[in-house]
């Protein structure tokens, strides 16, 4: 490891999982408890969905032929035979210039291969209707896997659930679903100076904010937080507790005080657990110089910077991506209510509050020092300002990561 | 009620929010349990923070009009007369010429009104230092309450709260949060075509698809979904199961199938129920026209369509809303690759695929009925077409709801 050199994100996240080792096997849960998880291995459709052609309109299966060149004016006219009705095989079959009265999700009898919409017939007697707009074969219907083909690959491994997919699987009749184990992270919160919420700070004392934060953007990602309390600035202390963190947990976060002696501990304990230690240290990022990037024994451990919004960026920029792979961020385009100024070779990130002014989704930058969690209660996201630019001017369209 | 007339989205939201009665109360939640929960009652700060001035860095605390003037060539000579510990109250004061080590998150000592980086100071011996650039007063320090002021509103009553906004009331001291109850919504499938997931359907039977994706979407809404299971179309077995629901939750969604039967059953049992009963059968929204509307004493009903595609859509149209009132779907700007025809009166959502193309963000129509849940497992959002426009052209730049 270089210590002077600091890491961009892409350069701190390749060299992090260069070294992780995680292995979290597979384990089915019900279709329910699915939502949020990771698919633990390709799932497949067992079968054809639908597993036979179906009516999407309430109406009358035909064959599609004997309704060509009807109109208003010259319907065609058909022999209503049957009735198809809902979850029941159809008595017989449709012939020639015959017709079945046909539900919506209901089974298309053999013979037809189109359904007619109820609103484009008349009825004529008790017997015979008239088909008053033509059809073309396969309209309004659904063919036997249309929507899934038995074999077909529903989800890769790796895949976040969504509600959607819990509908896909739903469908293809998958009610046990073989999922990753949750990324169990544990989170350890350093400094002398830092205190529980429930106390009041005395003098150089400030409240633990960190471990909250981390706690719900761990949840947030899909992650299992693991609370390790509150730790002093002492080697050995720090060092008992992340050790029985590693053992406990997949991942730690050391969520510390932003005193020199809190990371000079945290880098020190980090180093001397394990192979290969501490690979960077310092992130090209505003705010979050001050990360700590580690793996041990195959575990990440992150040590994020002291203030909470520098923590919170962080997360964003290196935690989430290691415990929710597959996570796009979309950013959305607004224009930008003020020039900003960044250093070139660091990425900035500035919290801007979103607002639509005459139709148009405006950005106004929140400045504030990052010590200050009030700037980031009140911003809907981040601009990012590339390493290569020296601002942004007012006016300009920039990209805003939404949080 | 019209039964005749279809209602806009926002004319839905309008009618169903003039008749709901909700009142939910307040509870107090830990900070951690208080993730995703709506906040109860307006929060303000109990106090100052920080409730001391405080460095932002490590170096010496200092007066600043001892240092103006100062550069490599001239440095400021100033006395090293103590240093803060952190979690201390400084043991004296600084006085002119004079300076004390201070570390990041360190009490500034009295008479200091600034900190000079240690990077921009030179140590002489022991006692004494030299200041090679000045520092303006309030430099590098936070003073007391520039993150809160003591009685600053933190959040309104209704906020849904963030993983930003537990920093935020960790800083400000809450450990007890007042939250709203979470609002309870009973799940309910009707139709006699509709088979458990882990049953393999016959001839015109359909697997529940819609209980799991709007069990998911309630989820995700911040909701407690109660599932009230399978119910065959019949009027006195629909109507039992709807009453308990309403009895036991705040909402109830009828993600029903996709029959003739199954909707006029479900109208029927609603609107006999209680006042006022159904307010509008049928939303100007294409996939979704078939949905139903209704309050009961109090509190929503809605009649899903019976396709998924359709369901889900109107579920993010009409329950979400409800659910989480507060929540802000910023549409991302996306170049679209396919025209699209639309009839005026309808708004319709198609469903896209995103992906960047040449730096850009392109959406991809997924064309399929509204039957095939597949096409909506493929979508990462919906462009919408206004009720006055007839399409989009391809190449234009369209808005994408992301879901």
């Amino acid at each position: 490891m270089d210590f002077f050199r600091v890491y961009t994100v892409d350069e701190a996240l390749a060299v992090l999982r260069k070294h992780i080792a995680w292995d979290f096997g597979v384990t089915y849960v019900t279709l329910r408890e699915a939502l949020g998880r990771d698919v633990g291995e390709e799932i497949t459709a067992p079968e054809d969905v639908p597993g036979f052609d179906r009516s999407t309109m309430d109406g009358f299966a035909v064959r599609a032929q004997d309704t060509f060149g009807a109109s208003e004016g010259l319907p065609a006219y058909l022999t209503v035979t049957g009735e198809v009705l809902m979850g029941q095989k159809p008595g017989g079959s449709v012939g020639v210039a015959e017709a079945y009265h046909i539900p919506t999700g209901g089974m298309l009898p053999d013979g037809a291969d189109a359904v007619v919409m109820v609103e484009y017939t008349e009825q004529l007697d008790e017997h015979n209707i008239g088909v008053i707009r033509p059809v073309a074969p396969g309209e309004n219907i659904i063919r036997r896997g249309d929507d899934l083909k038995a074999g077909s690959l529903l989800f890769p491994a790796g895949h976040r659930l969504r509600p959607q997919d819990l509908g896909l699987l739903a469908a293809a009749g998958i009610s046990k679903v073989p999922v990753r184990k949750r990324v169990r992270v544990g989170i350890i919160t350093t400094g002398n100076e830092v205190i529980p919420v429930d106390q009041t700070p005395g003098p150089g004392q400030v409240r633990d904010v960190n471990s909250y934060t981390s706690y719900a953007q761990v949840l947030e990602n899909g992650g299992v937080p693991e609370e390790y309390g509150i730790i002093p600035d002492d080697f050995h202390a720090v060092a008992d507790v992340v050790q029985g963190a590693l053992e406990e947990c997949d991942m730690v976060v050391i969520s510390g005080g932003s005193s020199v002696g809190t990371r000079d501990v945290t880098a020190r304990v980090v180093d001397s657990l394990g192979d290969p230690g501490v690979l960077f240290h310092g992130l090209a990022v505003r705010p979050g110089k001050p990360t700590i990037g580690a793996v041990i024994g195959g575990k990440p451990v992150i040590g994020l910077p002291g203030h909470p919004v520098s923590a919170m960026v962080v997360f964003n920029l290196i935690v989430r991506p290691l415990l929710n792979p597959h996570y796009r961020s979309i950013p959305v385009q607004a224009r930008i209510l003020r020039s900003l100024r960044s250093q070139p070779g660091k990425e900035d990130y500035v919290r801007v509050s979103l607002a639509y002014k005459d139709g148009e989704l405006t950005a106004e930058p929140i400045l504030g020092k990052s010590g200050l969690i009030a700037t980031m209660a009140g911003a809907d996201g981040l601009v990012r300002i590339p390493l290569d630019k020296e601002g942004v001017e007012a006016g300009d369209i920039v990209e805003v990561l939404l949080f």
